[in-house]
């Protein structure tokens, strides 16, 4: 670990990352293959994974363009996963632009992830070769948990019986584990010790999950405006949430009976002012803000136990925060 | 490179192959998900590559166990190319047994697909250390040439114009690469040298090449009974096969004219018989003969050039006849 004589913040980071991006796109052919994932990258959203991956690196005193290619890597891999996800969830837009699954159809859909998941894995053969292969078991247990994830999320919309530990499983693997294993192949990128780069996989992990019941919470108690959605779109699709959940195993013989009837009930208004009273009687509201102050505490009590110079932190410190306070 | 003391022959290498690989199965969660890898896995047809990689490690004087893990990735990703091919495809059988797509369905078959994918990595990343790198660089970019070569296939059914060139480049990625790949890896692992192992490449892509045009060839001339499947299937689809480009590449304006018609015809035995009978005019079947037999020709030299003992090549020579004699 050598010794760090500044920190960048998050903004520089991503500008580095931006820059280093564009350069490397996939001009490639055949076009029809890869015209729609250049489509794809360039609408590419927060790009979290990768700043948070070359955040690590900085953290540790390691150069920035040493883990570029696995920040690209985790990126390209993260948007492979939304290609696919966009055919199952049959979804039409993903960040205000159309899908390539709505764009282009069906088997493009799946030909274009097919291919953006195997250019992640060609920017990982990139990694500098001295932790080539920490940097890829990491990565490849992360992959394979995601899938795990989305099966386990499936497999949830025909169940009622789901419990917040299964729940909490489910999106620690569809969510969270990419956030700490791209916090992690930076570190180890970096020059983190073994005990390091497992704290901040730690950190990352409970970040994630604190920000994945945010975005349930954020659906039914958010300001429409400011989420860009309408409110109460899990609700109206029965949406199996951490606040669904955890109003489903909090009822009462009563209470489950209104909710169940709400899931058939076809008056969009009706629905989901139904389930919000329902939400308010069994104080999911307050339920789902203890435990995502519990899961971000958890988080940074990782990033604390972690041995560098606090200062060093500070820009991990202030993501964290802005993921936390977020009410959007 | 070792000294090789005696050498394996197809079937040793094939029993081996089969035994190691039931030791690993994909015996985990959620069952939702792998259940339909261990059924596809189970019918996993004639494992080919694992088998031809394996050979390759023992031509150069390599352990065979060494190339198992390499093995089971190439097997296991040529699987998740065919579930994710029978989605496209909406193929309802494959090997005489349901596809993961009409079984489960869309979603579960991307799903499957993708789990495939990363497990195929997992095996990779147990490749021996010292030739960890150079096994993955040249699986990956064998892999993103499927890719590409399954847009090609795809970008050809819109089109009349298609070359033999560019029919030979669609075929070469899609078919042969893998091949060719996986000979390739089983070379590094063997110990063989760089220009050891380019040849064996080539070998496998030729023969490779030669294999996807008999399979052309037999839907048109073989042997219903043998073939196992309908004459013409091919046909019937209007499928752009090494037959179909020569032909609409060496039809005269009538001869094409005939040939576009019978693209709509609907009587089934009028438009196989119609399109045999424009084959026949145009010396399709001795076209083809001349080129399975150029490329199998080709495919020996490169086999005859690669510097170890001949009769170590003479597993491979017995394979690459078969495949070449082979009349279903």
């Amino acid at each position: 670990m050598a010794e760090n004589t500044s920190i960048l913040q998050m903004t520089e980071v991503a500008a580095l990352y931006d820059k280093q991006f564009k350069k490397d796109n996939f001009n490639l052919e055949p076009k029809s293959l890869y015209d729609p994932i250049n489509v794809t990258m360039a609408n590419s959203g927060k790009r979290i994974r990768p700043i948070l991956l070359l955040m690590a690196t900085d953290l540790f005193g390691g150069s920035v363009y040493d883990g570029l290619n696995a920040a690209f890597a985790v990126e390209v891999f993260h948007n492979f996963t939304l290609v696919h996800d966009d055919i199952m969830d049959e979804a039409h837009l993903r960040r205000g632009k159309p899908t390539v699954y709505k764009e282009h159809g069906i088997n493009k859909a799946i030909l274009v992830g097919d291919a953006m998941h195997l250019h992640a894995h060609r920017y990982l053969l990139k990694v500098p070769a001295n932790c080539f292969s920490d940097v890829l078991n990491v990565f490849n247990k992360a992959a394979i948990e995601i899938i795990e994830g989305q099966q386990m999320d499936m497999d949830f919309e025909e169940r009622l019986d789901v419990t917040v530990n299964e729940y909490l499983k489910m999106i620690e693997f569809k969510t969270s584990v990419l956030l700490a294993a791209a916090l992690q192949m930076g570190a180890i990128i970096g020059g983190a010790s073994n005990s390091e780069h497992e704290k901040i996989y730690q950190f990352g992990l409970n970040l994630g999950l604190s920000f994945q019941i945010k975005d349930d919470y954020l659906d039914a108690f958010g300001e429409g405006d400011k989420v860009g959605k309408r409110i109460g779109g899990d609700i109206l699709r029965n949406k199996k949430t951490f606040l669904l959940i955890t109003a489903l195993n909090d009822a009462d013989e009563a209470q489950r009976a209104r909710l169940l009837t709400l899931f058939d009930e076809k008056d969009e208004d009706k629905k989901v002012n139904g389930v919000l009273e329902l939400y308010a009687e069994l104080k999911i509201k307050e339920k789902s803000e203890a435990k995502i102050e519990e899961l971000y505490q958890k988080s940074l009590e990782s990033l604390q136990s972690i041995r560098v110079k606090e200062e060093y932190k500070e820009p991990l410190k202030v993501m964290a925060k802005a993921v936390h306070e977020r009410d959007y």
